[in-house]
């Protein structure tokens, strides 16, 4: 029988005493200047439940750079306008490299494997762009997100957005080699300085959590896609969302999540709940150290795991 | 509302006379020369349920070559008997490459990406023969999906295996590959002996769907692993079981699977059912191109898709 | 017994006419679009002899871009100012790649394999600007040809170095991709600059050969780095001097030579000749298509070949 | 003004002293046991010059297995035999990786870059087989080599060849990855069994520079093959002689030249010299240390780069 929420609420409690006692936090993104000076031993959960409520233990209040979890949303925002065209320019296979990586698509002939590595992002903002201002883009994943936290105090870090723009040459680097195959469609400045507004999107464990709740069909959330679309974008989290470790991630823990250098992290049960995790120390793969452990307890906790 | 068992029943008889009458079979596979003469344009589907009941369309029991779909019953052999000890041999990370590609072994110093391309599926039956001879691995494996089965008659098409060792000078490559790098114990010839009758096993749909039923945790089945076992097993399929094709099927149909070059593809929904699918044409990727589309299509009439 | 240079002359002659005979022109580069739009049916030649004559047929005084061979000239320039520490930037082996991949550069952690390709030349003109400005920078390769070719009439063309500029989003992946891994000391827009320009340098055949003479150890012409030095460039050239096409022209022509895409083609006979061809068709592999053949036949005609 | 005979008689010694002095001898490859097991500590030199002298320093005159030197007359056997259509199986690019590399043949569906790679050579041997047993090909190689050294006492090491074939899994394994692409037309075993034999020649010094004086035009040389496939030969062994070092080679040391693991070094000096070396200890590319120190010593010495 599987915990009530009140048992689910005690374990994240302990869950949070746990990997304070655990303190092995990983380390902090260090190309990024504006996140290399954060305090890694910072851990927090929330839990959105069916019912409406949200669980929640340790900083789940804190603001932290969400990165490349905004992926999922401009996604989202690109498969409602546009539907599933987006897939002529973007694949959506693990791709078994880093997420910054420029070698795959150099092979592929500038197509990338799947909207979750950094060239497979640019591509789909770069499709936000159609027919929009950087403004008018990043707006729309704006409202896009405050309309599924329902929560209007979500806001872009520009001083973590100004940062990037300046150090990211590896990023800059992939616009231009897509830009070289015709796969990005305006100026690699734009596309860039829209990608890297949309990266420094600051929210908390418990806007994340809420945020969330489309992709785990919660009843009273806002319905933001189709049924299907929004299976698809848990697929494509399942097997694309950790990069390089996310076979390992889904061997582990057993549900769709997409993680941020950040140190945050979305993670679905589909039909029980949406969950938003942070703690910013990353392991090997660039994902949240202590999230993953979190996220793997808690699937083990509640059976929350997909496959059964 | 989920359909019903009738329902479901009805769903297959008429998905059987669509794929029919769609008439786009595939190719079958022409590297091995025993399945390369088989006609394409056959189909059947068995799906056990958790009632007991095994439902079942078209040509659901026609033996076929589960090939590749017996890299799911060794591994489960070998979890069963070292656990998670394997891991230090081969990975669990998809590959991003064709089945059959020597290239990330060189990259990756002979640990193979995962148990289900064919590198570290040799890696698989290679550990299965430690202490045992071919003949006794053999055993074990056939022991195995008979027990899980509940049915004696399955059995080893020497044929099919006589043929591959002939030509699978691929499969020998990786081998000795292997070897040189210290990630084969045994003789090449032996592992590789074992390997083709493993993949020679012929079964029916139904056959199949009885087999798969403890990787669904359907009540009634065989306990054959651990239920975390199982959930990792799984994992493994949904994002490493179809090769290079793996985020593709998950996104299409959303449930754990393993395909082989014979055509034969065995499906898993939690909780739900096991899934038996053949037909011998197969796609782009070396999946059977019918049965592909039938589990999506099975999927979006049952809701069975693990992602809500 | 080796021809005469009368005799030379007079093979020039036949050669220029044979490949106007034999119409086989090859593709105009069409990247640059300043370079598109260029007749290919096009062919000059000029032979710079040790007693100080220069031999020439065909489209001799025709100017065109340089491109590519300008490599040796920046490289020429940074070997005699820093000497052999530029090896700690760029390595010195045949890529087995494209002119413009970025696959290598990502396995090799930014250092380019040598100073032919496009990587490993932006790297060679980042060294050249370390203290100078671009225009010194500029000012200083200038010079060393003019120097060399004893020829004060070479000049840059502004509109190829802007047509490359606006276009060259493959050049700028390069060099971002470079400066992520801190092998690249200027801002990407100041080397990407110097780089167009210094590609974008308009030359004759006769002043090529000229200007190679001391890459031949000629009497009489200036001399403008030690014979230890300049044996090197030519190994260089012989082993990477036309990308992934290297082994074939060494096989074929049996001289160290360098290519560019705007159709030049600079040889070089250790002791014997400095060789200055044009013809802008180019061959799969991006060189000069009649080029090669003319420098092919006057190998084996003079018996030039560095192999006996 | 060139050294005469004496001086560079008088230089070999005090190269030999000097190398004796210096004491960096390198590892002996340990992966084939049977040469695991030499003193790196050895050295020995034979330089044949036009007037028939030879003069030779060090151990000259003790046997050593030649390994991939053989590569050199196994494919002037075959150029001699049925020329240039060679080249339909086989390319001439230098390939940018390690000798045993894998990762290319699959890139290129199993055509190797170049005939001294491990992968071409197999090629090289497998075409030498064509309508010959492996003891009439075998045959052919030792013909050829005791005929252009004028010496019938050269032998196979049985002992090297049978350890090889034990424990050569990497070349076995490539082979069969031929034979998948049908770019080996023998069974495996049979080509392996001829190549491990070829590269267990046994040769020293003396009998290496007397084989390479049809390579280096020298007058009085048996006529092996004509010129314009002797200068081939020449260029595929300055662009490819050396595997991912051969760009190094080139650079430092200027002339055509082959190296095996077993410490040996034919280098050729066109019009000028042919040069046997032996140091048994090893760069990091596989390639004699000591013997390419020398080499490059003795060029710089007597100025016979070909690069003027």
């Amino acid at each position: 029988m599987p915990p009530n929420p009140d048992e689910i609420a005690r374990f994240l409690d302990e869950l949070c005493a746990y990997v304070h006692d655990l303190n092995q936090w990983g380390q902090v993104a260090d190309y990024i200047p504006e996140l290399a000076s954060i305090d890694p031993a910072q851990f927090g959960i929330a839990v959105a439940l069916p019912d409406g409520r949200i669980l929640r233990s340790g900083q789940a209040d804190v603001g932290f750079s969400i990165q490349s979890i905004s992926k999922v949303f401009s996604l989202a925002c690109v498969l409602g306008r546009i539907g599933e065209q987006v897939w002529n320019r973007v694949g959506r296979e693990p791709s078994g490299d880093r997420f910054d990586s420029i070698l795959l698509l150099e092979q592929e002939k500038g197509r990338p494997r799947n909207p979750f590595i950094n060239a497979g992002a640019l591509v789909v903002t770069d499709e936000l762009l159609t027919g929009r201002t950087p403004a008018q883009a990043l707006s729309e994943v704006m409202n896009f997100i405050r309309a599924t936290a329902e929560d209007d105090d979500i806001h872009i870090d520009k001083a973590v957005a100004l940062s990037e723009a300046e150090t990211g040459h590896r990023n800059t680097a992939l616009a231009h080699y897509l830009r070289s195959f015709g796969n990005l469609h305006n100026a690699p400045e734009l596309t860039l300085g829209t990608y890297f507004h949309q990266c420094a999107i600051e929210m908390t464990c418990m806007q994340l959590a809420r945020a969330g709740r489309f992709l785990a069909h919660l009843p009273g959330a806002p319905k933001m896609l189709s049924p299907a679309k929004v299976r698809r974008i848990n697929a494509l989290m399942m097997t694309c969302g950790h990069y390089d470790g996310s076979g390992n991630f889904a061997f582990r823990v057993g549900m769709p999540a997409k993680s941020g250098v950040g140190g945050g992290l979305l993670v679905i049960a589909p039909g029980k709940a949406s969950i938003g995790i942070w703690s910013p120390g990353l392991d090997a793969w660039g994902n949240s150290q202590i999230g993953t452990l979190a996220a793997e307890r808690l699937a083990e906790f509640t059976g929350w795991s997909v496959f059964g």
